[in-house]
């Protein structure tokens, strides 16, 4: 039998209807073997989450203030969802050490996991699964990373003999035996962890959304739900603002080949989204998605004769490495080369940057632009599916917009087109509509 | 008044009917005062222009053959054009001089520049203007480079008191006395050192056809003519093979903001190319022309997380550098770097290029593809002008062709399209098809 790791969000957990929910999706397949479980989340758009009713208590305590009442909301979340449940179980022990460690100036990290720790004992409880800590299983060294050999080895003779289990997210040890949380990617870092540890066949990621959208949907009205997507388009995307997974959740089934499905456990019939290694698989739209962002400068440097000079973007490239600034793009015609940062990076040091490379490339001019927007078109195969540049650039062109930059490489998923920051929206919109119709 | 300088190439000058023509257009205006003139160029396909037959009698003396008979066919050159111009005119003199000179091993500089020094003598007669030997005013070097204080001094003190001059193109002295002719771009060199050395207002290059042509004929029928092009767009289309006049001789003009105007003597009506400092015309076909090459291979480098390494690029264009490689263009996406380099110049050292890639930025792959051809669209004001790149890429989506590659950087004239060598034609007729008309 496959194993499948699946891993809920807080909002998937937030109360006893979502933990129905959540048993029902689980249950319904027993491949679905290990279970990540977040802390409860908002339940309407006012309610607080549990974690920062835990953040709250630690800064009380840390104010030597009493956290009896703040720390009675979060017995009554607990509790409510037991009694909801219809649980004979009880989590006094549990909110008794809590508490006591908190007012005993626990760790932050500590304080702050106990909302992943209590909501996996009630979902184990629930499903009539093994609770098994992640206090256990994932490590870290002791600078803070990750200690990706001690977990995998650890976590795998954990779960060997432990058929289906629940397992909290968003923390492990320490070397001295303290709790540390992920510093980015919470659960979902501790759900690809798991994956990678028990060789999962599928990583299922259930939030509440029914996967990636092919564009922002403060943009672009009702965009549509990705398939599939491959890890390298979905890196493409998400660095130009598409928000998905963080990376630090992603690469631990990435280097293991283990697709992701994004799944919305409120629409379960949905397929979601598969992010997966590779694709043989047509995309239906030609284009898998597209994100862009503001903030960018391009820097262009004019020099007769450039072509002929060996070493001369080399050159510039490496005044930029020295004040520490890393580029997106380079385009460069013949006797010009024009380098796209990122318009913060080179905010301190805009003059400076100016005078070196007037000084080591010996240019003619040299001069930045800034207020320019970069959007990715993404898409596997893209590139040799003729006319997609014919589409993208005459949607752009039919709403008006001048396009400042073009770049797209050799074998690519991507064509990035630079417009100016006023015509972003307009230009991500033409864009979308060209591939699927009118946004 | 202000002054211009004329210049006539060989097939302007091949025989009596092209000097009356010659003469035509310079009493047509009075500002052609100072006229630089090239050797009698051929009449007819088969025949043979004055400068090889020259280089035909070096090589008999060379051999200590006699040059009796290969001389004697100058002569007849030149005395055909003088009795059918009906001038009471001899150069019996200068014949016997340079006869002299080439059976007494005068250097072969010398020998092919008599051509020139000829032929204008001859102009200079039938105008009524004054024989300006440019021996007298273009200066080289010692290491054979160009001498531009010396000549530009010396040309104007040369020029100042005399009104209208012809001035043989092709050669200077060198500080010895020698004569050394230029080794690339011949009298329109000499024509371009004119104009600049008196301040021309305009620099016009007579020829045979009426000027520059928007696309190579022999890829696209019937194209249309350039009206005007400014130095920037002309080396831009110049480096990707379009025939024009040579960097050499448009440097000299350039630097001063003289325009030239390409015209043709057969048809002096036609307004020919300009080729200006700046234009704020409009260009009435959007693009100003389209010209490519074949010959270039792509390396393309994969590294995970790439974009985050400051320094990457830098290091992949150091290990080019160090190889004497130059590159073309650099596309850049998330975890990918392309590099664009002519094929020849990574022939001998392509494995060595790569291992030294893997070594040097640490890349996760490095791939090589070759067969790639470069199309450079370029029209000034073109990239602002909005639906430009969609046209051109509709219509090559339209031939069904495959883009590898796209290059536009901000602010520049041109934008660059790597297509499968196989595509180039097609692809070249599609785009000036979508901006003109069907090819």
């Amino acid at each position: 039998m496959q194993t499948k790791v699946v891993k809920f969000g807080g909002s998937s957990l937030a109360d006893a209807a979502q933990f129905r929910k959540v048993a029902a999706i689980i249950k319904a397949e027993p491949e679905r073997r290990y279970v990540v479980a977040s802390a409860p989340g908002k339940r309407f758009s006012d309610d607080i989450k549990v974690t920062d009713m835990l953040y709250d208590c630690f800064s009380l305590a840390a104010k030597k203030q009493n956290i009896d009442e703040a720390f009675a909301k979060i017995e009554a979340r607990y509790n409510g969802i037991i009694a909801d449940l219809g649980l004979d179980f009880s989590l006094e022990k549990e909110f008794r050490k809590i508490r006591m460690a908190i007012e005993h100036h626990a760790g932050q990290d500590y304080v702050a996991s106990r909302g992943e720790y209590l909501n996996s004992m009630i979902l184990a409880q629930f499903l009539g699964f093994t609770f098994v800590d992640a206090e256990s299983g994932i490590f870290f060294h002791s600078d803070g990373t990750f200690d990706d050999k001690q977990t995998y080895k650890a976590l795998a003779a954990l779960l060997e003999d432990v058929e289906y289990a629940v397992i909290p997210g968003f923390y492990g040890s320490m070397p001295n035996g303290t709790i540390k949380t992920f510093s980015r990617g919470g659960s979902d870092v501790t759900g690809a962890i798991v994956a990678r540890a028990v060789h999962a066949s599928i990583y299922e990621n259930w939030t509440d959304v029914s996967g990636m959208l092919m564009a922002d949907p403060r943009l672009v009205e009702n965009p549509r739900v990705i398939e599939e997507i491959t890890y390298r388009e979905l890196r493409e995307l998400a660095y130009m603002g598409a928000t998905v997974m963080h990376e630090e959740a992603i690469f631990p089934v990435r280097e293991a080949c283990i697709p992701i499905n994004i799944r919305n456990t409120n629409a379960p019939a949905d397929p979601g989204t598969m992010i997966v290694p590779k694709s043989d698989r047509p995309v239906p739209t030609v284009i898998t998605g597209v994100a862009g962002r503001k903030g960018f400068s391009s820097i262009t440097i004019e020099k007769d004769r450039m072509n002929t000079e060996v070493g001369f973007g080399r050159k510039v490239l490496g005044v930029l490495e020295d004040f520490g600034v890393s580029f997106e793009h380079t385009p460069t015609g013949i006797d010009t080369m024009s380098v796209v940062v990122s318009t913060s990076s080179i905010a301190d040091c805009k003059e400076a940057i100016i005078g070196r490379i007037f000084r080591d490339a010996n240019a003619d001019s040299v001069t930045i632009d800034d207020n320019m927007a970069l959007i990715a078109i993404v898409g596997r195969g893209m590139v040799s599916n003729k006319g997609t540049a014919g589409r993208a650039f005459t949607a752009i062109a039919n709403q008006n917009i001048n396009v400042r930059m073009i770049d797209q490489g050799s074998g690519e998923n991507n064509i990035i087109v630079g417009v100016d920051e006023d015509d972003y929206t307009a230009a991500l919109q033409a864009i979308y509509g060209a591939f699927v119709g009118e946004a």
